[in-house]
């Protein structure tokens, strides 16, 4: 693979990253950047990384990072690359930085923005790799909004069908970048894309982050079928339904979302990979299979983690209940109501076809599903 | 459900349908249509059904329908609601017939048509079930296109996730109808869509046709990653550039399709179930594992039935190379070498990049893959 010639550019000021965090993700991305940064000419060599410091038997984390070149907490058996350098004060990381990559954990972003407000340049570009939308009664609560509102840069977004793990050891898949501006996604392009992580640009942040906290409520509808055992096609059916849904509720309640963001790596990829394996698609299979509740499963298998998908599908319904739309997203409602209202698993499948060309026949204002209709 | 008041339509020539086909399909769709026809004024309610005349232990199988109510042969288990008539005689059983409902296997197509010829009137529409499509070098042969003409009628075409035993079964999916005008496709979604068989229509034939024979392209690939064991990702990965490749595919060589064809059972869902379950997906898997030849697994595995995605790779391969595009579709070309050439299954990731950000920035005519690139 060939990559820009920038032997015309060599007058630019050299683009310099700063990865915001260290955790499996993040340091699966250190090893993609680090290594991406050496090949061009227009971006120093050196990237930083902010880690949270850390004891592992009585040696700091940053300091191993720095000498072993491997995150032995958070991606052990990985080699980092020697130019990716850990620093455990974040302004210090982040000094001098043209490009942020943010990849903490949602509940730290508040102050990692309190630490870098008033330190960074407005020229400096961000990307958000956190997934964790809100939706409250008053509305979408993005992060990508929350870090532009805090530092008053430009952030973009990357989101797709991605496992840390799977990608650290090289395996191969996509993820998409939605971006603000052309250039930014196509800058950013250069530091993700690897022959084995294909990155697709799209210019859709908010279309791009809203996928990521919607397919946790289809995924755990999906686990209701597979607990109900009702087979490929039904799965496959529900899926459709929940991509449908995700897309009209992305495409009613954000500016600027397209249809072409759902058929992209964070779209109908993610949804996949979600709907198949994913902690949401099992603990609603075994809720199903059981008859225990979800308190109780969450408890019992997912070692301490929370689940997403319930909450965020409480999330929705509140919203939506609000401006009395809940019968437009029957799929969502029905899981919130499996979830919350002990609805019968088997009611999941009742009352999908409200789209439908046959009904919607008499409606006087058919509010359709698909996109085409 | 409520449905059309047909109250001030009683002047109206009433509907009648013939269902061209009596197979495992075809039977199901029987079902659905007997019961539903019932529900309507404007119908007549008696369901013409031809059957290909079989002798079973003695018996003729269209006395056995019409006295058991029930395909022994091809449906068995399955009651079948007492105004579908079983006929022996093509021409008799579409003799008046309004609406004619083709669910034959594809190699029947051309004997019925030869049969029927002359003998339909103009204003009779049809409806296709029947996958087949066949691609060679000079160009892509849809069924719809030959019943269209042999029989000079308007042909709409029916597909989706859509397993009959499942659907006979009463189990929740959907499927999609691709229509002509708009009055056609939801006539037609009257007769078939149930509570539990839910039909969405698209103005978009030739799209949803296409879906039909792609799919199982891309099932082989998925069945590739399934043998390689390279995880839940990456085949999020193949299932999402196959699905850009057959839109490509699609829009490139068909006039009129859609991109929101796409997100429709026919589209999205039906690649999903293909690739989670069926035959082209299994014995992919099994090339790769075993190292065994496809034509030896087909033997060993599918008791007499074809492969089609094989198949369907070469066509497509073959029509793609006349026109010097194979490079436009490397996921396409991957699996026709892997099933041809003997190209290492491993190789199928490599060279998919040729259409990302990064990529396309050198390009002086970029051919995105993304719609939205």
């Amino acid at each position: 693979m060939t990559y820009f010639n920038q032997a015309n550019n060599t007058q630019q000021v050299k683009q310099k990253v700063c990865i915001v965090g260290s955790g499996n993700w993040g340091s699966t991305i250190a090893k993609i950047i680090g290594l991406n940064v050496l090949k061009y000419t227009d971006f120093d060599p050196k990237v930083n990384m902010w880690v949270f410091e850390e004891n592992i038997n009585g040696e700091k984390l940053t300091d191993i990072i720095n000498t072993k070149h491997e995150n032995v907490k958070y991606l052990p058996g990985i080699q980092l690359p020697e130019n990716v350098v850990a620093i455990p004060d974040l302004k210090e990381a982040a000094k001098d930085a043209t490009l942020l990559v943010f990849v903490v954990p949602h509940q730290f972003i508040k102050n990692c923005c309190d630490q870098l407000k008033g330190q960074i340049s407005p020229n400096t570009k961000a990307i958000s790799l956190i997934k964790g939308v809100q939706v409250d009664v008053n509305g979408i609560k993005l992060t990508s909004e929350y870090i532009t509102n805090a530092l008053g840069v430009e952030v973009n977004v990357l989101s797709g069908a991605n496992i840390a793990s799977e990608i650290a050891l090289e395996k191969f898949c996509e993820t998409t970048i939605g971006y603000r501006n052309r250039a930014s996604g196509e800058l950013f392009a250069r530091i993700f894309h690897t022959p084995y992580f294909l990155v697709n640009i799209v210019p859709d942040v908010e279309g791009v982050e809203i996928c990521g906290a919607l397919k946790n409520v289809v995924a755990i509808a999906a686990g209701v079928v597979d607990g109900l055992k009702l087979g490929d096609n039904t799965k496959a059916a529900i899926i459709r339904i929940g991509l449908a849904e995700m897309m009209k509720f992305a495409k009613l309640f954000l500016k600027g979302v397209q249809n072409e963001t759902f058929f992209e790596s964070c779209g109908v990829a993610d949804l996949i990979t979600t709907c198949a394996g994913g902690r949401n698609r099992k603990v609603a299979e075994a809720y199903v299979v059981t008859g225990k509740s979800f308190e109780q499963l969450e408890k019992e298998m997912l070692n301490g983690q929370k689940l997403q998908g319930t909450l965020t599908s409480q999330e929705v319904y509140d919203f939506l209940k609000r401006q009395n739309l809940n019968s437009e997203f029957p799929l969502f409602t029905r899981t919130y109501q499996i979830c919350y209202e002990g609805l019968a698993p088997q009611k999941l499948l009742t009352g999908l076809d409200g789209n439908s060309a046959v009904n919607n026949s008499q409606h006087k204002t058919p509010t359709p599903l698909s996109p085409s209709l």
